[in-house]
């Protein structure tokens, strides 16, 4: 299975990514229905462990999505373990180094580019038979997010690790880490340069850029920006706006 | 702990109902925070069963929306158990005649009105103790869904059974029944006649009429034309279209 | 296997059961591990469904002690499901007449006795190969509750129903369906005569009378009164009230 | 999404059927790949619930087997659940009655040819927005199981009845109501004059028959004889009779 | 929401710990009306997951609890899961030098004071929309275990670590590490100079000291001795004891 | 409680096992009647997390079969955690150095021999009580996984490290890491040569040496071989492939 966002990438076209912190594989099916071309299941901030991504990439495989994941942290155990559930990305929160940027990578790939074990379960069986272990290193996507003053100040060492297809930038942990109040969608000139200097550095390496965003217009404002992956909000976070905008409007 | 939805209908005030089709007591907490005045868990139609009901009671409790279930059929099991769960009001399909409505209010009220077993396991928790079985008959409402051209037929003898808090009507069903296309937010004269009708009628007799919507809109008007509970779609209904229309503006 | 509970009834001995409200294998397998003869999971006003029933099975399994349940009502879906789970024993809530008792008989017997489906998928595990169905309808109990007064005035016509093994008495549904406050370990002389006359009713046709009971004095009253099956209080209620004794205590 | 064994049984083939007895999204995932036509969770015998058997369904939903269910029993609000969750056939234990036979396919029907509620939650996401409630009555297959004496001396009224699609013995309680030892895979001259009548029938109806059955050389023998739906074993018997050769080989 | 422990102990009150082993929101829910001043979910020792924390924290919150977690390891995967999940104390075992305090508390800690990411999905509901991220550093208690003789030996240099509120002490492993017998409520005069040692070495710092006890007499020995954090046993020690005794003295 | 493996490899016997990928204790529980001496929850690549693996075991423990895990990763929390909940041995992937072998084994032994905290809530139970904190640290097996050419080359060191029971071969990661395609069953001169040398390095220090094979004949030959641990596939690939076997078998 060919990973469809690195074809997108690859032809200039960015993609929009949706985000899944409920714990319900009929939620997951029901939401990855709406046009997103990802859905990345948040095992670090979301309230999801690795039997709710399971079964949130069971209810979201026919849709067509490609399968993601935000890994609690940068540890080998939860990587090789969403991987064989069949994840075609995953996202690392907090590499700040390239040390760290290189253990990422190692524990996604196979032998001879890492040091992933051998034993896709579920992952196996989205394609050939046999097929899996021969691609894998090249289809699935490995993104480490840049979201600390320390990532950024390392940028060009984290992004000349081999086998990294993306970065994704957490806006809030960014700005809380540059000493500003954390949030989305920010407007602020110090921010912006740094994502044109990520972009440019990106750019350059054929690397992609992502970012999470809270809403629609912000979004497309990023996706004009040069980002190539944008995410918008997550799940749970829009059923509640919508629900209190219709009670709203019903009460008015 | 009195029922609010009761008190604001003798306050002549309509209420506006959530409805919750995720198993998730995450997904539920998040939800019942929008402003509804109560949260039924649908265990007919939605993905619910009796665990993920009490679990999402459990979420949805420090809202305090008033909790209530939609059971999947009148049996004398499933409403002894949500009740025992802590619902405070149960909405019953398919009620078409007189029998079945005494037969319904009789499995939800204590003795001497009803035959309702005692052990309120969970619903006890909310008030004083020992204060539950003194006052679960007045303060829980018992609401048959009016959604066949039969319980049209019948509306006068099933309205005359004691202890009917409400009617809660299914669009979709009714207009099946009629030999119409089933949809939310019907307009059709024929189907506001019969609105008219069951206003009419449960307004000399003290009852609420209540009536699942598909947008604030059409729920809005509803309220206008006096109704006194109304639900718009439902979480999972709500989170999707919110996502699609995300996915649409930022693709445009 | 021999039902351990038939066996000590037939020797003339009560026995003590437990009751199963927290809905977890784990919470059963410690609780089952007290010295109880059986422990019942509750389906009716516990916080059970019939996956948790098999998890408290699973649990218990260890402990020896008689597996039962009572079942939400009597029908006849879920007492196979139950049985099929491995149950020994079968109490039903608000047994009132004979064709209520004969129905719930039924519905626990293999042919020719009655109309339960063969498919004992855990039940078979217990003993010889092929050995369950033969002996299944001697040794699992089926225990009508017996708790209303029209129970009562029906009394000699429910027991004579043949495949009775016991009874189980409700005293709080008892007591409100006799106009009293419904509460456990109840002193009161109109219901010590039905009692006694249950003791004599059930003592001539070779039929075990059990009882619900809160706390362990009243539990060793009623083994003294003749009463074979006693439960006390259930997991979640001990372990309640224990914890509030501890905190008191600690805070003395 | 019409239904591949409504299509195979009028194109004269059979087809062949899993079994699901566990309660996982994952191993049901896994097991449809094995060349089923259609998988059935088995929520009689088997250990499954409402929940698990959305999991099963979400999990083989992939492999494009019909999705299937065996119910407790002839109960509305089970039947509407799980067609609401998509099952696209339900098979339906111990139809005895052209009354019970009647009230299976009005629970399973829309209006006007039945009661069944409208809120195919999961279902309708199978096709078409819209189309499903306009094809759900033509596509959907319902089954009763004909599995006693009694309906064996009802058949001609039971089958007469609109809207029976297929029939479905069990053949342990077949055995077990004629007074044999209930057995799959049975020898048996009277049976086996049954099963002929049982074709003829049938036949003479087009509808189509099936038979649960225990190892693969005896559902081939099934189809020779004229059975269009057969089943082999269960999930959890399959991997144990296969574990045991496993391991008695290596041991040898 | 200030936490209530914090202050008690900066009023010079001593707080009354639960302590919660069994998976359920359920138990949790009943075990957290008992009259705790906080309780912890034990995701070390005890059967819980990330996701059965949550549960418990929303069966727990109605109580007014202040709800805690004793983390598998100093992992800073987990620690952010259940400070996102809303714990409000985190206790980690086997702290035993100054760098792993440190690291304890970074991981613990927005920035400045540490490197936590931000996204309180959970959390965030308990107070003021934006408030959390403010008082998070500030309200939230960390508290390393000292429960072995290196500890002890670096006990200076861990209680200097910015961030630390209080120590809580494992007596088990404490004595497993001093060559003894592990259990809990020891009466051992090494042990005893140590405890003296800590509270001394604490109370200068304005650090709060914990211990874990098995009865409430020790507990409330300890109280007196001047430890401001008591827990009695668990949730599935006290059932069980409890359940014992109650057998015990019905077949006595 | 003994070690049955470990008595059996002290007589000089070969074991077989099982390995559990299903997240059921239901499965397990059925899965594990096959005649294995132990099953080992695959917690690496199996679909299985730390509450699916403690219901597992509770299934599998009326079969006497030996628990075992192999965890995810080298990691003291999931180690700590599985022997609390009972395992008789660990299987610990991507063991590769000396410092590896010697931080695996202190996680799993109490003091003096490791660090490992007291804590075994269900462990405990399969003994007397208070026995297993001193039978523990000689009766669990820690069993490190040999699969890397890394960790052939320190073959020496790693089985030097004291408190090694067994090692345990993981086929195609060896290949992989050798270059080879990865997988079962291999038929290859430089492998076979590499086992040997195990088989040598492990039988003079009295180590079990284990292999994880893909079908009987080849694990009977790894018996011949030497090996004292083989374990045939898991329970999802036993199920699959014999569920493909039948339909083929019917279908022809």
């Amino acid at each position: 299975m060919p990973n469809k966002l690195k074809t997108a990438w690859q032809a200039g076209k960015a993609t929009v990514n949706g985000w899944a912190a409920i714990p319900s594989g009929f939620a997951a099916e029901m939401y990855s229905r709406a046009g997103w071309d990802s859905v990345t299941v948040d095992m670090q901030h979301g309230i999801q462990d690795y039997l709710s991504c399971v079964s949130c990439f069971q209810g979201m495989q026919p849709s067509g999505v490609v399968p993601m994941v935000r890994v609690p942290w940068n540890e080998p155990g939860i990587i090789g373990k969403v991987l064989d559930a069949g994840a075609y990305g995953i996202i690392c929160p907090m590499i700040n180094t390239e040390a760290e940027a290189k253990a990422f990578v190692q524990y996604g790939k196979y032998p001879p580019r890492g040091t992933r074990s051998n034993g896709p379960i579920r992952a196996a069986v989205y394609g050939e038979a046999g097929a899996y272990q021969t691609t894998a290193n090249d289809e699935i996507l490995m993104i480490p997010m840049i979201e600390t003053k320390k990532a950024i100040d390392n940028i060009g060492a984290i992004l000349d690790v081999p086998g990294i297809d993306a970065i994704y930038i957490g806006p809030s942990d960014l700005s809380f880490s540059l000493g500003k109040t954390p949030k989305l969608d920010v407007e602020d000139d110090e921010i912006f340069k740094i994502y044109e200097m990520l972009l440019k550095e990106t750019g350059k390496r054929n690397i992609a850029a992502g970012i999470h965003c809270g809403v629609p217009a912000y979004a497309k404002r990023m996706i004009k920006m040069g980002f190539k992956l944008v995410t918008i909000a997550n799940d749970v976070g829009i059923m509640l706006n919508a629900a209190k905008a219709a009670v709203t409007e019903t009460k008015s």
